[in-house]
């Protein structure tokens, strides 16, 4: 329940391959071959060689209903599953613009207008997610979204990432770099 | 813009004397002379010799409305002024059973049924205020806020947190410690 810190560290080690690193809008980050993901407290990172380090926290939903909480909570399945092959690491930063917003209106935004958990929905149980937030701990991306899939449903993951990005909301959205990785099986 | 992180380090040195450290509900802290409060990073604190250390930051808000925001920031004054001899920090720990409430329940135990904004805007601009959030860091405390206020006021500030206490938002406080201090005038 509390929330928990995640570090995800891209360098020449770690247990998810990276395809490709591809900005989308932006600059980019540093190209690495391989990500090891930490859960908990990582103040000593196994060595020093990591290209990049980014960090956030699992924390209480900032927009969610209780309504949509429950639909959510019966469709989604979680992390970890044997067929989640896939995964996507998807770092973005929203503009000042988004930040100075009451909630009311980022709320609106978010669901009314831009559909972001109906969307998602969609996308139940195929794609697991869970997003950390960066920008409280001082990180350069306010939101690290991290999502698993089987290679079955890739296409179906490209389509939901093409839908959120026509929102208005990604209209705020003013760093984004696209993670792409494959599980190495022989870990 | 960026939330600002702030560290709030009670020992024997610092330029503002503590009056008093009283649990509200649950454990209090150390008994400490002094408080300093330091904006920023603070990787290097000045002495080794600090009883506690607490660390918050500021954030986008997560309740007020657009409304709210408004009839906010055209009443409130900000810290620091000559006149504010008097503060308080309170830090506030809230339960599991918060934490695990959607946004829009919170929002309507916060403000439609505890009033905490309407409560806090009639003692505007007397009592000064910032929130300070600490669960995403990994803090004892969610939330650390700091009081401002002349000593003219200082009644008023009494009736305000007797107000807030007495709401069914603050059935959710499992941790609150109640610290009085006076600026230091030769500081």
């Amino acid at each position: 329940m509390r929330p928990l810190l995640v570090t995800f560290v891209g360098g020449q080690s770690g247990s998810w391959a990276i395809e490709r690193v591809e900005p989308v809008v932006g600059a980019s980050l540093e190209p690495a071959s391989r990500l090891e993901v930490v859960e908990g407290e990582a103040a000593t990172l196994s060595d020093g060689k990591s290209t990049w380090v980014l960090r956030g926290v699992t924390s209480n939903d900032r927009y969610v209903s209780q309504l949509e909480h429950a639909v959510l909570v019966a469709k989604q399945e979680s992390l970890g599953r044997a067929t989640s092959t896939r995964a996507a690491l998807i770092p973005i930063t929203k503009s000042d613009a988004w930040w100075k917003l009451p909630q009311d209106e980022r709320r609106r935004i978010f669901e009314e207008r831009s559909h972001h958990i109906a969307i998602g929905l969609e996308y139940l149980p195929a794609v697991a997610r869970r997003l950390h937030h960066g920008r409280d701990l001082g990180e350069t991306f306010d939101f690290l979204t991290w999502f698993e899939f089987s290679p079955a449903h890739a296409n179906a993951f490209e389509e939901l990432v093409g839908r959120l990005r026509e929102t208005e909301e990604w209209a705020y959205v003013e760093r984004e770099i696209d993670i792409r990785l494959v599980r190495d099986q022989s870990n």
